[in-house]
């Protein structure tokens, strides 16, 4: 079933980052969260919270764990949430007389956000790099075009002479911004959740905050008060994530526009029409613009979710898996297409001697 | 890959119709671009366009066609659109002499629009179905709980008594607009589109409208002039499943509301929590608000894709399909908790006698 | 003060349609809560609900009642509603023994959606003579134009050769179909709002479906139930304010296209730059695609305000006051834009003998 | 004429912050104008590109110059820019042979944005010190109230027992990260935007960056490229907009349910029905719950905008004017709101001996 064309067997090769989807698929989930129980149980036995002999059951069962996933899909039906029955799978796993020290002090939400956290950071890290990647693409058409003349063009209208390296340096200086912006926000946002039934940790009295610091150090995420109920970072990311793609439907527009009578761009590696096999369709600067909306589209409602009622509101957690996945996936594929596109250009501005 | 909660193996249960999921699955698609490509054949054979044998051959070669998956994934990759390379695959398979009559006249768009208008069809059946479902649970409700007291609550606050008929009603009555809304927007959309190259059918010349009209009765759809820039019939009816979404999102706050603390309403079937045993969950509820919240999200995009600049907007066309297949899933998964939520009232308002 | 440009001294211009800005204006609201205030006391008298003394007081009262705005403002900001100090004061102008019948068994919400829905009669109706404007000055220019070839584009690209008549159709025929959906949800949105406390209009016993009845036929309005949790007709009415946004943003797109070389369409009237003074800037279609975007924001926060909890929400009612005029006085300025950029089409298609 | 309720005579006091909406009104803008002009002619004067007698010309001539609005008002609708207009007056108010040398280089989106951007100076002032006060009213709450026992819900449903102090740490928490946002994001901000006709500064050769330099310094500003096309300095601002309102909707929506039946929160001075006199409504929680829901609504149209097209989009620049002055004013609003809410809790949790 592919209703979304993120994971579509014939539209995600035009609109994914495979890497980037790979960390939102169900095994990535599952294996994040696996890491979750896993380092609870150690840091839990670690501050004396569970004994060590019950850590290490966890761990090693944890290790060839593989749920049943007809059955998550079953209990998410009912519960909401996939944690209950998957903890009810590893406790079973873990087997008497330690299972019931699997997910011990947690609360379904500890499990879920943190497991998302932990799979954006290589997200975090795939965007720079790609971020990286699709600005230097540019400046190397800014070396290799940069002096050439080019109408500038204001409201649609040709406007008065600029350079090629002016309008390039409008489509590469907002990704270097990006970057700082990203750097800026890594450690804010790379931060373990773990609060407990109602966000008070009730169950691991004194050693509470130790136990959250050394489960964070162990996730090689930052340390934090729990945040389950205060999902502002979780917004500020995909509102950079909307800025990165939207930044590259500007990129993306300007190349249709240039590519219309083809004398200001010549692009290699069009896509084909099915009723015309001359033309030459610029369909990565089309698909930029596509991601641009769509984000613009999906950061309203991620905002919506600000609005996350008492410690835990069911309706604006839910609301966010739908959203941000595919925020993080649409602006890594308009990376990828912008890279590809600048590599398209084979020439730009108005040729020397012409 | 699934980065969508609408195809992931283990919350699609909890977002997903799996009968409207259906109709947007690959498979589906390539089934209604094979009827597309079958009917245009026999509809251009009865005209003389093209010869019956042909259309024969045609008709016989699609009906078992299976194409090569992999490559249309990296054509659309390239293309931005996956009709070329299914073309190019299936005139393969009709082979020589007669492949090249396959898609005689059309253009990407034909194929594309037209198999989603087609696929259109059942989805728009299903809610209907779903629709009178969830208006019938909650006649139910109605009659057997309607005339028990309950506290009608203005501005979050207790205003004066009413009864349970009350509050039901404001949930029953824009369902039964809905499916009115539904059957006068049937006609309007459910019709054919074929414009060819550039929306005048011009390699059809004086024949292109019986070929259209043709084209249309046996894809069973409406006839009307090309519609591929004018994509006002698809935003009316993406606000249509947000209508549906957004007034169920009404019923499950409310449910939501109610179930607080317990003395307004009765539910069975809540989910677990993973840190509370004891706790009841009215997880039908809080997901009809996020899903309400959702389509309220994506209809955005929706509008914004009737800027669909000249004869074909890549950019505007490729933003539809990353909403509108989600939109239609959404629609159909809240009716279907919405019914399932109605039918876990155990009891509503004051009990007699309390 | 006038933080939006649809009220602004110099902005509006650009972006409001006064006739129907007037609409919203605080003189127009305080007028159609009168005439329902008034309507109710006659409806109530001739039902025998209030005396026909007070009726008549009521109504001489409300013919020269001028309310203390800022008093007005000043209790807004307490009572989020204007309608309790409204009522105060008419009572007081009404005075005794006949003041205390002023709003008799109303609520707010009567009184400030009954005047929404009074007020958008007249907005239907100029938005409907705009559309048939608009068309009228389409047609007028496929008329004069329509026989000249025009290169069809897709995807930006030059596809094949259409004519002028081909591309006007897809501008005009859009507003043909707005019409006929105006006039399709006439009926159903332009009725009385009338329930009073809670809905159940509970001070006025068996006479309650005769005084609604007689509201609503005072007013000009139909009758219906009373709807005050149940927001899907004025949802649904956005919607269309926004497809005729969205129609009119592909027109405008579309000519600004166009008008980049100037070749196949020749502009008269366009506006002045600062900087460069012999550009012609083709702000009319730019603003289209500005107004069209503007809409398909707002339309999201129409549809989460579906999510109107129990009888009455606060938040979702005040949303819908942020957005809905807006979108109307854009749609309605929208109109008026494209009718004079259809006007001012001097030329466009290939000049026969070019 | 008052489309907006932000410039509403009677809901402005409900939604506006006064200080925050006088910085987008017409006087406003018309004074920023001025001071880029006359900082521009000053600028120039001192890089020799204009002579000093021009300069202090058109400095006394700003200083008492007040422009013809009704005349600025009709140019707008034709330009679709105030300036060319302004510009024309204010060289005419100077006269000859002066006269010429005002607004020299520049263009028409150097005036408004540096206008812009001089106005949210005080702006994000203003914000700061709204955070900072409502962030110590809710510490002052905590401080009260802290200790006492409130039940944690989670998923609508009560959970475990938590503190007020848990709770109220979860609204205060955001605040002050966005203070720390706010902080960062100044510097990046608050930058002149100055570029000629398309953004080379063509006119002012090898002086151009010591003339950009001086008019920055001049406006209070930072230095910075000129940023015409590359909006994300004014998307992420509105995305911390939202996440301000965002935050303080959940704060709002929080205490509204608390507010339900009174028994874990005391109010002062809620809001009267016009029906139920009894009453106390929870006006200014819902309303914060409105003002999150709208910002959240707008952000989507400034992302869009960032599809800025070649040096100067008219389309998406206009987008800007429509939704980022409201966004501001509700922010500011939404701060307002949420100190007063704060101060009007007189009792939170159980009561001591309860």
């Amino acid at each position: 079933m592919t209703v979304s064309p993120f994971d579509h067997p014939f539209l995600s090769g035009l609109l994914a980052d495979a890497e980037t989807a790979r960390q939102f698929s169900a095994e990535a989930e599952i294996a994040a969260m696996l890491a979750f129980e896993r380092a609870l149980a150690e840091a839990e036995a670690g501050e004396g919270v569970i004994g060590s002999v019950a850590a290490a059951a966890i761990v090693a069962a944890a290790a060839s764990f593989e749920p049943d996933v007809t059955a998550l899909n079953a209990a998410v039906a009912r519960d909401g949430v996939v944690v209950p029955e998957f903890v009810r799978q590893l406790r079973l796993a873990v087997g008497a007389p330690h299972g019931d020290k699997v997910h011990f002090g947690a609360t379904s939400q500890d499990v879920i956000d943190s497991a998302l956290v932990l799979r954006l950071k290589p997200v975090v890290e795939r965007l720079d790099a790609l971020l990286a990647g699709a600005a230097a693409r540019l400046a190397a058409v800014e070396r290799q075009f940069g002096d050439r003349p080019l109408i500038g063009r204001t409201r649609m209208q040709a406007a008065i002479g600029i350079t090629v390296a002016d309008r390039v340096s409008s489509w590469r200086a907002p990704l270097e911004r990006h970057r700082v912006r990203l750097a800026a926000t890594r450690a804010e946002l790379l931060v373990v959740q773990f609060g407990g039934a109602a966000g008070t940790l009730e169950k691991l009295g004194g050693k509470a905050a130790a136990v959250r610091r050394a489960l964070a150090q162990k996730l090689g995420l930052g340390d934090a008060p729990q945040w389950h109920s205060q999902r502002d970072r979780l917004a500020e990311f995909a509102g950079l994530l909307s800025l990165i793609s939207g930044s590259l439907g500007k990129f993306g527009q300007d190349v249709a526009l240039m590519a219309q009578d083809g004398s200001e761009i010549a692009l290699g590696g069009g896509g084909r029409s099915s009723a015309m096999p001359h033309k030459q369709n610029p369909v990565a600067a089309e698909v930029l613009v596509a991601l641009a909306r769509f984000n613009a589209t999906q950061l309203s409602g991620m905002h919506h979710a600000l609005v996350h009622e008492q410690e835990r509101s069911g309706a604006a957690w839910t609301l966010e898996w739908l959203l941000l996945p595919q925020m993080a996936a649409a602006a890594a594929a308009s990376l990828g297409h912008a890279a590809a596109l600048a590599g398209q250009i084979e020439s730009m501005g108005a040729r020397p001697g012409n």
